[in-house]
């Protein structure tokens, strides 16, 4: 496998992290924008800043208001993309109107899932984002697909296939690059080589797939390294692991980019971000705002 | 390679793991008690239950009431083994006399971390630690031994080939077993990978080596799935992951021993803990009485 030492890492922790952390209500736009801005600095150069989703997530509700903050940020760093997830038409006109460059939408493979988060199915789901990439195309927004749960969930059993026709169904749609979430980070790696396998079967090319683990039990670096050495060269993390899980002793949510950075260091792969000590000060300035001591 | 597929799981959360713990010295030898007793209940069989070490680690200073109370423990879990960890004659003595039936001591590779630790240099330790071995074999205690900083600590940088040569000198002078400590978590699989290259370089059985990783930057279980694929079977942990290191965004300090349990479930692997949930419970519980809450 011959891929290039070079790994894409894009940041979720002001989007999929916030997301997740009970406290992040509580955080300003001008917070979000000093957490977004420091992990600029940092070097980061893909970074998911907000949802427009509806305001009942209030946690993302000033997602506007950073929008707006961010283009002066961008103006002191050219170079970062900075991504919004948008569920519906609604979504991406409210990215359009901050000049977005990048959105996410995303799809989940599990009824269940998906019916409990937009109250929709699987493929009226499918049909109901279509539009919407679609659109930002035409608009110069290049687009981004998750798919979430990658290794199951409830009443969806672990299908690699799933995994790669649907990859390859939101690729042949228009997106850039479909990002596989583990979203309860129940994956391992010879879960991950079983779902690369099938999108090698499936003609999927790996150079548009990321994967997006969590660390909620251990398996996070365990999985990008089984990736890594099948191909897979990006990689989704948030500074400062936020997006933590419920249960006392499993304190961790998205694989931390402060491990993920040290991870590259380690195998001497290059990254975007030089400095993992600026990186971890980033991280440690929002989990304290967010009321996240040490131990 | 095939070594089998039993995993020998050693629990270390109430030494390793409460050593490194600010809270710990408000636990009682009850509090304690009641940990390691839910740790038996939950089938491990291989505890380390305390250091006789000197009192002023306060963590441990309530060792010998912990080591009494077990006595009746041992009655209810005749199967399980109490480890205690000694570092001179002195606590052998003291290991003896609550009837210990196996001790584990501690050698360093660094002189810089063996000063700092025990004021001796690293062959002085070593000297220092034989007649204990020897010791405590003559009175029918087996004695494990632990080599700290596997992976190298400030003056001393990784040496496979040292790690290797030192654990062949502890089983030759007594140990039934080594387990190697990642103390400050920097390793990762391709270190993890050299290490177990130079222990078969040596001929230094990997039956008798275990392999102890902290979680710090999330590395452990890609090392011990590296460790597994090369022949290791026997690994340490900590229920509820204590330990944690001082950095705000790295919570972890040993792998949480639930995660190990999870891990050899995800490979079909054996081990003594057949329900992950009540290990939970067990872990909770000690952070709960720690102070260190769900985050």
């Amino acid at each position: 496998m011959s891929a290039g030492n070079y790994i894409q890492l894009v940041e979720v922790g002001a989007r999929d992290g916030l997301q997740n952390e009970p406290n992040a209500a509580a955080l300003s736009a001008v917070d979000k924008v000093e957490y977004i801005t420091a992990l600029a600095k940092a070097g980061l150069t893909r970074i998911e800043a907000g949802s427009f989703v509806h305001p009942k997530v209030t946690a993302m509700a000033n997602t506007g208001e950073v929008a707006e903050k961010l283009k002066a940020v961008h103006q002191a760093f050219p170079d970062v993309i900075f991504s919004y997830l948008v569920p519906n038409v609604k979504g991406l006109e409210r990215a359009k109107a901050v000049g977005a460059k990048e959105i996410a939408i995303f799809l989940a493979l599990s009824e269940k899932f998906s019916r409990a988060n937009i109250n929709q199915g699987v493929d009226e789901s499918f049909q109901n984002i279509v539009p919407v990439i679609k659109d930002a195309l035409a608009a110069g927004i290049r687009v981004r697909g998750y798919i979430s749960n990658l290794f199951g969930y409830d009443d969806f059993p672990f299908s690699p296939d799933d995994v790669a026709k649907r990859s390859k169904q939101l690729l042949e749609t228009g997106c850039f690059e479909v990002s596989l979430g583990d979203t309860t980070g129940i994956g391992d790696p010879e879960k991950t080589r079983a779902v690369i396998a099938a999108l090698n079967a499936h003609h999927v090319p790996l150079a548009h797939v990321a994967m997006h683990f969590h660390d909620t039990f251990g398996n996070a670096i365990a999985n990008v390294d089984m990736s890594y050495e099948l191909g897979i060269r990006t990689f989704d993390a948030a500074t400062g692991g936020l997006g933590g899980c419920p249960y006392a002793n499993s304190p961790k949510g998205n694989l931390a980019m402060e491990n993920l950075v040290r991870w590259c260091q380690g195998r001497a792969l290059r990254c975007d971000v030089a400095d993992v000590a600026q990186l971890t000060r980033a991280g440690e300035a929002i989990l304290k705002k967010l009321g996240k001591q040490a131990a």
